[in-house]
């Protein structure tokens, strides 16, 4: 019998007990084992949910009994969840999350502590939701050295994207509509800024290269000066604006990693990933290219990957956790910088070295270019004094 | 120690022979112990290999040594195959194997016999080469009832239709190009009639669905008719023509599956797929629509599924295994017949409802045509006494 408790009843925590008691029975037989909700911690009262007689107020209830081996933390951010997982584990629970922040800012602490408390710490719906990517990523491809991870991991940042280029509408009047969609938080900053898509890929590094990449060492560029002129200007040279987490491994050992928006190509498989999906390649020395696509994000795909986590943390308590990883080397992270590439540049006048874009109705004057391939500092100094309006990475 | 035994040192059997010596240290910390390649069985004699030293050609030293802790299979077909299996399993040896028509023929009782003797028995390999699905569709999506799985699972297959339409050459030179470069057999019938996609969706099925779907019961159509002047009618109306095996779980707990080419919108995703890509849609109930794509076949990717999956019955002998699959359930398989869709129709003459479809070029007399919604005995009916050319299911 495996007893469950579920910490913050939120959409993801409430769609959790939905799928743990609504799937029920073939859940406990995919288990092996009978599992139930024993536990609901929150601070605010739900008299008439139907799992009212599970709600306690008081966390130390759930650390202090011994029948819960289970508990599903989908408070979010790094306070009271971090608190929480620290004791959870200690007491020799096993800890599922959705929390990308406590993973990507803790989680090798976290995982040390679950192996010294014979625990698991499970966090598959952290990146993609309802898509599998953790485990596949680190056992399935366990003989691949990887390459690189480049993932549209955000869904709020490609519905925009795909609002401004579908119905020719701007970024703040696609946002407007993603947060009326339920797409969008009120406080959208995490989503447009970039940082959830850092955090994501941050935790793909990690368990990827083995050794924690901490999302300060990650340089993050979000999407809100992305106009619809550069939308048309991708459109004119065949190209797709896309939000990317890119991880690439180099062949000394180090690793480049940031997010940017980019222009890629059509031929690359991520062009066609639109709405709130999203999609992680991963190149792999042996596979080559593998590409894991789905919603990124909506209460059921993410409850069921933290319940398919509580299953896996049922059938095989001590056996289903991820690796540990590595203390972060500082030494190992390159900057983007170093990355060459060709580039796509928008002026207010004048030229600039590469192919000429054209689109119709283009503002008086103003010019889009894709460059030669190039670091950023290269660019830079090319452009310097010109008025430069935007500047975005290609990726063919 | 893991001591692991190879039988069959054709294309994927020295390839994991390679992946398992070649990344050997990466491979040994992620399998927290050591593997070692101890033997390599084959009938032929390597002299200048590089595990000349492992050779051997009596399957019993391998079944007698009890160092060997993991088999693998890659001698192919159900002959040797099933022997050495079987052998392995009671000799309480793990096997792992790339080899779909013994996992789909066979594929219950051999999980059953692993199960018997404290084994493990996995097969990643044996669907979609490097691609990350079995493991993913039976662990990450186990909170999930699994409504369809929809694949593009024969890489051979996909590479003819993709050089007829970029090249506009015809089906028979276009098979003979991906004889040329290796991507077809020289007796590419298991590919291009359908059956290699056959056995693959009944192992997606039975692993989707609990119990073993067989060969034998999912019709299955093949890709040798399809035309060139079916191409053009596909690209006239914003269609791309791929061979899909399809599992659907009806509501009165029934599987419809089959084998057929299909017309498919470029809206689905799966139209993007080509070359020699494979990509496998699963619908759950919770997650919705994931996809997985990625290269198929080919030496080393299906070699690192397989030592992904040595990693995995190294670390967690007891605990890896698919769940166990129920038996046969004749009357839970539904003919495709019952299945109403669209239809793509070529006539030699006359006409047919539904829209016509207009190419360039076409035969003089000729027409093709997308009907409305019905099953195939319908359309069969409607087009009795035509001279009816070409049939195709339509998918949007």
């Amino acid at each position: 019998m495996v007893n469950v408790a579920i910490l913050g009843f939120g959409v993801v925590g409430s769609g959790v007990a939905e799928v743990l008691t609504g799937n029920g029975a073939g859940i406990s037989k995919k288990a092996d084992e009978l599992i139930s909700l024993k536990y609901v911690l929150d601070v605010r009262d739900f008299p008439d949910s139907p799992f009212a007689a599970c709600f306690v107020k008081d966390f130390s209830v759930i650390e202090q009994d011994p029948e819960v081996n289970v508990v599903v933390e989908t408070i979010g951010g790094v306070g009271a969840a971090l608190d929480f997982t620290e004791r959870a584990l200690k007491a020799g629970k096993s800890v599922v999350t959705s929390n990308k922040e406590l993973v990507a800012t803790h989680g090798r602490r976290l995982l040390e502590l679950a192996a010294e408390h014979q625990a698991v710490y499970l966090f598959e719906a952290s990146v993609g939701g309802g898509i599998p990517i953790l485990r596949p990523l680190s056992e399935c491809m366990a003989a691949n050295d990887i390459l690189e991870i480049c993932g549209i991991l955000n869904g709020t940042a490609n519905y925009i994207f795909t609002r401004m280029v579908q119905d020719g509408i701007p970024f703040a009047q696609a946002l407007k509509g993603a947060q009326a969609n339920g797409y969008a938080e009120q406080n959208p900053a995490a989503d447009v800024e970039g940082q959830d898509t850092c955090r994501k890929l941050c935790i793909l590094s990690s368990i990827a290269f083995g050794w924690h990449l901490l999302p300060e060492q990650v340089p993050t560029t979000g999407i809100t000066s992305i106009t619809l002129a550069d939308e048309a200007y991708a459109d004119a040279c065949q190209r797709r604006i896309k939000l990317l987490g890119r991880a690439i491994a180099r062949e000394d050992g180090t690793v480049c990693a940031y997010v940017e928006p980019h222009f890629i190509s059509l031929q690359n498989p991520l062009a066609g990933v639109d709405d709130v999906f999203n999609a992680i390649l991963v190149k792999g020395d042996a596979t080559g290219d593998v590409m894991f696509y789905g919603r990124g994000a909506g209460k059921l795909p993410t409850a069921s990957a933290v319940v398919a986590d509580v299953i896996a943390a049922a059938r095989q308590l001590e056996r289903a956790s991820y690796r540990p990883w590595q203390p972060n080397r500082p030494s190992s992270v390159v900057s983007s910088d170093q990355l060459a590439s060709q580039w796509y540049v928008r002026l207010a006048e004048g030229t600039c070295s590469g192919e000429r874009l054209t689109i119709s109705g283009g503002k008086e004057g103003e010019s889009g270019w894709i460059t030669p391939a190039m670091t950023r500092p290269q660019l830079d100094q090319m452009l310097e004094g010109k008025q430069v309006l935007a500047v975005i990475r290609v990726l063919d």
